[in-house]
């Protein structure tokens, strides 16, 4: 997706330990109609599949899902990082190990929100050892539902996520996928 | 707004503590179509202000924030909770203390995202005591921005916070106001 290209080299930066910033447009600051222009591009790549819902996970997942999910005309869940008040007690959980934070944390989806008929599409915005992704497809499957595909704003091409994927058959897209940082310099595949 | 009114009395349940839940449109399930028409009201409602900004708090204000600002043409800013390894260094912060977890957490921006320049409409889910908002305030202050108004989808009129900020002349507009939960029913101002 050329726009994002264009916003990753204009506005991005890449930080230490090879974090990519995209704070002005993407994870702080929100430009909604760039959101509006990905939206309508997951709807592309996803055209061929009957999607009923598009599941996602706070916190910066939110926004492009929500935008999106305008283009499918569906509902979106995000699946919570952490036990609420507000929380159903019956909810399908797994557990999710961060790299960036050391930690292993516990996603939660009540259960009155994915059943056996949903088709769901993930959306989140980076994609890098896909352990959050691998959560919410522990989720889906527990909930008996249909996992259609999995769309990514940024997908780390130089972290394992993607491949561990499409290596188990998932229908992923990602618009943009990063092959390096060289000299702080991001290299687009 | 009748069509939230309709939604609460039909999809929201009132459990122990008072806590209205409406899991199934706003705060975990995100009904999309909803979230449009609530975004169309705030237009309405701020239609004489010039807004070039819409401000809100992780994590459930960011859907209707990002909706809403579709309809004002303006990037979202959201406030986040705690400090992560990604946002900026040069911050400004401010102390919220939530009643429903006792305790007080930093809600922080990046300054890049505030200026004097900026004129701000704040939108969230929910007002009760309005911790939030005063945090929210408190930062539009220090980046020496300008708040024209305080857009809310829910105001629970029994707590305080709707009237401290109005007795303090600002400009807040709520989708609807309940007054009481009567036996579990939900009485709407």
């Amino acid at each position: 997706m050329d726009l994002l290209k264009k916003k990753i080299l204009e506005e991005g930066s890449v930080e230490e330990g090879n974090i990519l910033k995209v704070d002005s447009f993407l994870n702080h600051q929100l430009d909604i109609a760039f959101l509006n222009e990905a939206g309508k591009e997951f709807k592309r790549l996803f055209a061929d599949r009957k999607i009923t819902k598009i599941l996602t996970l706070e916190t910066s997942g939110i926004a492009i899902a929500s935008i999106a999910a305008q283009y499918f005309n569906v509902p979106v869940v995000f699946a919570k990082k952490i036990a609420t008040k507000n929380l159903d007690r019956e909810t399908y959980e797994s557990d999710v190990f961060s790299y960036t934070k050391g930690r292993t944390y516990k996603i939660k989806v009540s259960k009155k929100y994915i059943n056996k008929d949903d088709h769901i599409l993930i959306i989140d915005d980076f994609l890098a050892n896909a352990q959050a992704a691998l959560g919410l497809m522990d989720i889906i499957n527990k909930g008996g539902a249909t996992l259609e595909g999995i769309g990514i704003v940024i997908e780390k091409g130089f972290q394992d996520g993607g491949q561990l994927l499409r290596e188990q058959g998932v229908n992923l897209k990602s618009l943009v996928i990063i092959d390096s940082f060289e000299n702080g310099k991001v290299k687009f595949r």
